[in-house]
C-alpha cells in the first residue's frame, strides 16, 4: 500500500477530450498538477492544464519521457493502445490497470469477465467467421445482436439481426472482424451506475441512473431513475463485484439493461467502460465530490466520497447544434451550463452538457 | 448593450493567484479559453490554463498584446496598477471597471464613494499628517482606527487607538502615509455579501454569511449567519445598491459590521472588493452557480446565476500549517478539499480552503 500523493504530485492523463479537460480540472482543484498527452492539437484538455504534449501515443521516446514526469498516470478512454502502456508501466503507476483496459476493448474478454465474476448478462456466443455466425444465431434465437469484438462505441461496429435474412451478410458487413452475438435484450430501462474504488479497496457508488439514447448516443441522464431500491442495491452489489475481482482503482462506468416489467425488473450488465462516464456528468451538480474528484482521489490513493447526491439531476447532453441553445439554457436558474471548448459543431458530437437540479424530496 | 460572449471567447485575467486560477476553472468549464497575464512565475493560475504569460504589469507592450489576444480582460486582485489598465482600456472591455479599482484601491475614495451611496458606515475623517489625526481623534473618540489609505489588507496598514497615549506616533508608524481615521465599530458580528451585476444591470447577491477572523486573516465563513432576516434583506439591498453606483459588472465582495445586538443589530459597510472575495468560496459547494462561474457569466454578458444556496456551508481557509492536514480533511464524508498548488507553506499564507456541507433544513 503506497502513501497517498501529497498535493503538488503530477497526475498524468492520456487523452486530451472533454472528460480529459474535467480530470484536470478536478485534480488543479485539488492542488496537484495535471499533466495532459494527446495526439489531436486542438484537444479540449489542453486549455485546462499548464503542461500538455502533442504527441502520437506510439511515440515511445515521448510517452516515457511524459510517464517519468507525472506521479501517476490515468486514462480518459478505453481505447488507449496497450503497447505503448507496456512499454511504460515501469517507469509510472498506471491507475486503473492495464488489465482492466484489456477487459473492456475486447467485448468477448469483457463477458467472459463478468461471467466469472457472476453478474447477470445476456447470452453471448464467440463468432470468428459467418459459419460460426450461423451456428450462433441457432443457438441463441432470433432477434439478436452482432458487435465487434474492438473499437465500437455510440451504436458504431454493431447490427441487430431480425430475420433470418440479415444474418448472411451481417459478418461480413462488419469487415469480417471477430465478434460477439448477444441474445437481443428486451429492455424498457438502461441505466449505469458511476462506480470508484481506492487503493485500499474501499468501493463507492453513486445511485444509478437513469439513461435515454437517441441515435444510439446518449441523450439524457435522470437521477432518481424511479426503479425499485432493490434494484438499485442489485446494481450497486453488481458493479462494486466487478471492480473488485479487477482489482480496478478508479471511477469506472457499468451500464446495465433493465428488462422484465417495471414491477419486476431485471438486471442485465451491459458493458464496462474503464474511465469516468458521460452518464456520471450529473455528479458535478448533484454531489459534493464529482466523478472526475472521486476518480482523482482514487488514483491519487486519497478517501473517496461517499457518492451520497444532494440534488436530483436530469443531465442532458448537447449534441451538434444543440450547443446553440447555450444563451437560453444558462438562462434557467435550475441548470448549469458545462461545454468542452470544441470549435466545430458537427452531426453527432458532443459539445456539451446541461444540468438540471431540482431539490430532493 | 453588447452580444453575449461565444463559447470559444477568450477570457483574459489579470493575477495567478488561487482567485485566478479558479476564474480560469469557471471559465473552461463554460467552454471559453482563459488567458493568465501574472509576474510571478510560480502563479497557481498557470497550471489552470493552457495559455499563460510571465511579464510585470508595466511592460506595457507585453500588457497591450495580451489584451488584443483576449475578447474581455478582468482581475483576481484590487491592487491592479491603474495606470498600465489604463494604457489598454481602448483595446479590450475591461469589466469590472477601472473606476471601480481606483475606488476600492483608496479608503478615502471608496468612504466618500459609500456615502454617496446612502449606506451606512462608520464615522471617518482623512488624515494627512501627525496633526490631522490628533484633530481627528478628538473628532471620533477613542477607541478608533488609523488604515493607510492604499495598500492595506489582512490587517496589514492599520492601528487600533485606543489611548491618547497611542497617537503621537501612530501615523508614522504607518509610514506617514495618507490615512484614514475611523470611529472604532463595537461589532459582534462580521459578515459579507457576494454581489453580481451582469451587463444588463441584472443583479444577484448570494445570502449574507457569517465571517469569523483570526490574526486579522479569514478563517471561517458560515451559512446560514444566524442573523435576523431583515438584516440579511437590508445587506442585500445595501450591496446591490453600491453595485448599481458603480455601473458595475462581475462580482463583488462587500464587508460588513453587524453591532448593536443580535436582536437589535447595525449594518455598517466596512469595504469592498471589486473581485471574488474569499468569504464567497463557500458558493463552490453550496450553490449551482459558484461566485467564479457568476464572475465569468457577468463579464461575458452572460445570465447571472439566481444567488440561491443548496446546501448550508460552512468554509474554513487553511492557512500556513493548517494545510498538513488536508488528508483527514479529505476522509471527511461531508467536506470538499479546495488545494491551491502554492509549494512553500508559509505562516499566515492561504493555502487552501475546506467547504463542510449539511443540508438545509
Amino acid at each position: 500500500m503506497m502513501a497517498p500523493l501529497s498535493p503538488g504530485s503530477r497526475i498524468g492523463i492520456l487523452g486530451g477530450g472533454q472528460l480529459g479537460a474535467m480530470l484536470a480540472g478536478a485534480a488543479s482543484e485539488m492542488g496537484f498538477e495535471s499533466h495532459i498527452y494527446a495526439p489531436e492539437s486542438n484537444s479540449p484538455a489542453f486549455q485546462r492544464s499548464g503542461t500538455s504534449i502533442c504527441k502520437p501515443y506510439e511515440d515511445l521516446e515521448s510517452l516515457a519521457r511524459f510517464a517519468e514526469s507525472v506521479d501517476v498516470l490515468s486514462y480518459e478512454f478505453e481505447n488507449v493502445p496497450i503497447e505503448p502502456l507496456r512499454h511504460i508501466e515501469r517507469l509510472v503507476p498506471i491507475r486503473p490497470g492495464i488489465s482492466a483496459l484489456e477487459t473492456a476493448q475486447d467485448r468477448l474478454i469483457e463477458k467472459r469477465f463478468l461471467q466469472k465474476v457472476g453478474v447477470p448478462l445476456a447470452q453471448f456466443c464467440a463468432v470468428e467467421s459467418s459459419d460460426d455466425l450461423v451456428a450462433s444465431v441457432q443457438e441463441l434465437g432470433l432477434p439478436c445482436v452482432l458487435k465487434t469484438r474492438r473499437f465500437g462505441y455510440d451504436g458504431k461496429g454493431q447490427i441487430i439481426l431480425r430475420s433470418t435474412s440479415d444474418v448472411p451478410n451481417a459478418f461480413e458487413a462488419l469487415g469480417g472482424n471477430p465478434c460477439v452475438l448477444e441474445a437481443f435484450v428486451p429492455f424498457f430501462a438502461e441505466t449505469s451506475v458511476i462506480a470508484a474504488r481506492g487503493m485500499d479497496g474501499q468501493v463507492a457508488s453513486y445511485e444509478m441512473a437513469l439513461n435515454h439514447h437517441e441515435n444510439h448516443i446518449l441523450k439524457t441522464t435522470r437521477l432518481p431513475s424511479g426503479l425499485p431500491s432493490g434494484i438499485l442495491t442489485e446494481a450497486t452489489v453488481a458493479s462494486e463485484a466487478i471492480l473488485r475481482h479487477l482489482d480496478y482503482v478508479g471511477v469506472m462506468g457499468i451500464e446495465f439493461f433493465v428488462s422484465g416489467t417495471p414491477e419486476q425488473p431485471t438486471l442485465l450488465v451491459n458493458e464496462i467502460a474503464p474511465r469516468v462516464h458521460n452518464s456520471g456528468h450529473w455528479t458535478q451538480d448533484g454531489a459534493l465530490i464529482d466523478q472526475f474528484e472521486q476518480h482523482i482521489r482514487a488514483i491519487a490513493g486519497w478517501p473517496l466520497g461517499d457518492g451520497k447526491h444532494h440534488s436530483n439531476v436530469v443531465m442532458t447532453n448537447l449534441i451538434g447544434e444543440d450547443m446553440d441553445g447555450w444563451h437560453g439554457l444558462a438562462a434557467d436558474p435550475c441548470s448549469r451550463v458545462h461545454l468542452y471548448g470544441k470549435g466545430e459543431s458537427r452531426p453527432g458530437r458532443k459539445m456539451g452538457h446541461v444540468n438540471t437540479v431540482s431539490a430532493k424530496p
